[in-house]
């Protein structure tokens, strides 16, 4: 479980770049929206797959406690991560980032 | 298991305007961008039970072979309906709403 509370403020834009650049696995695939969100579409074959890998991302966010919102249909899934309490990035985000790329094997 | 090719015409904005008011259940409820698409958006305790539905929802689209693009996270989901094959609305995407209508009870 991810520990996250309000009240501590969100990543810098540059803390967030510094954490982007540490996470080789992350960078230059994950998109960056002004350090606000970290962003990333994965392809699939068809509606099913897209859908097993949503139901996947879903089961790691309830055991992290901490929760993405998702866009799904044929063929894609997109997985937008910020922490909402903070209005912006939080280091919890990354481990996320990092972990949904396991999910799918990249 | 619902019939679509391509090759046809979309439904006309007049025609999808008519579809929606004889759909009681869905007009008012349900927005509908330009004609194009028809787009709801449900509200849920936590992440658990917008999942749950997300679920019902995919297994819907596969039962009906026809596939919304479907957003979600913490209390919410927002399900797109369009067909993509025809770049508008086809009948079959009235008939996914009020079947997603029933899938919450609404």
């Amino acid at each position: 479980m991810l520990t996250c509370r309000g009240g501590i403020p969100p990543l810098t834009p540059n803390e967030a770049k510094a954490h982007l650049r540490q996470m080789a696995n992350v960078l230059g695939r994950a998109g960056l929206d002004d350090a606000h969100r970290i962003e990333r579409t994965f392809r699939f074959k068809n509606f099913a797959e897209a859908f097993a890998f949503v139901q996947r991302a879903a089961d790691l966010a309830e055991a992290e406690g901490h929760h993405p919102d998702i866009t799904f249909g044929w063929g894609y899934a997109t997985v937008s991560l910020h922490t909402h309490k903070i209005k912006g990035l939080h280091e919890n985000d990354f481990i996320m980032a990092a972990k949904l790329d396991r999910v799918v094997g990249a």
